[in-house]
């Protein structure tokens, strides 16, 4: 369920455009990475049994309902977790520096989240790197489901 | 390995003053809750498996103590999960809005870690609390490893 890619964003013109790299690849200011996932009953059992979070809102269909959700409801922490997920996978030993997250629309089981990070900038200091991302999760095309940014050092820019 | 409180900080004459609230517990601006959890090696394990994430920070101590740790780390934003946790489980039904997280220090295998919440603003809408927690992680005492802030609705103020 796990699918990756990286595209290097190009402004032309003023417009955007998008193209899978090729050859050595190192990480530029503008590169998107993603991945992508659909999350199961299974997997928020086990999220719920690692984290202890045993809110209702993710277990009980009825409660979900009564709060204004179509069903119960992935965890949004857990759905969050794709962003170091995506980062750490192309940049094994990144450090998580920070994270910020705004959960603006319910991911439920069985829907396709789409993960994207864009580095936003990228500052070099002592052979590693600091890199700021703009990090976000799609459902169904283009329905932005959490918007963030992360900062990560990674030990190099090459992508893994 | 989880111990809950509910302290209410109450400032006298520029003093800050806490004690153990008692009668119905109603969340005001200023409480703060706690839970405490070491987290193992299983942790680790079943964290990366339902995040998939395997950053070898997590696993192989040798690339940790080359990344300058004393040892592998737990993930972070499996430490950061005491947040809605502890949240959910005194307002069963809490909807997450946003979190930000600042990873300031390591936790490690075996650490105790406090996570505290505390209720900086509330606000009423529509028979349900908007309400603004600056949320923090310590370990050893006085030891900041994560700081930040989270925004959750609550169905209630009522503390379960």
């Amino acid at each position: 369920m796990i699918n990756m890619s990286i595209l290097r964003h190009v402004n032309i013109l003023g417009s955007m455009r998008c193209f899978s790299s090729s050859g050595p690849q190192i990480l530029r200011t503008g590169d998107i990475l993603r991945q992508s996932r659909i999350f199961s009953d299974e997997d928020i059992i086990d999220y719920s049994k690692v984290s202890h979070d045993s809110n209702p809102l993710h277990f009980d269909a009825e409660v979900a309902r009564n709060s204004g959700f179509e069903e119960r409801l992935v965890h949004g922490m857990l759905v969050a977790a794709l962003f170091p997920r995506i980062i750490a996978s192309r940049f094994p030993g990144a450090i998580y520096v920070s994270q910020s997250l705004q959960f603006k629309w319910p991911v439920y089981v069985g829907d396709e989240v789409m993960g994207e990070v864009q580095a936003v900038n990228i500052r070099e200091s002592k052979k590693k790197y600091m890199v700021k991302f703009s990090t976000k999760c799609f459902k169904s095309g283009e329905l932005l489901v959490i918007d963030g940014e992360a900062i990560a050092i990674l030990p190099s820019l090459a992508l893994g």
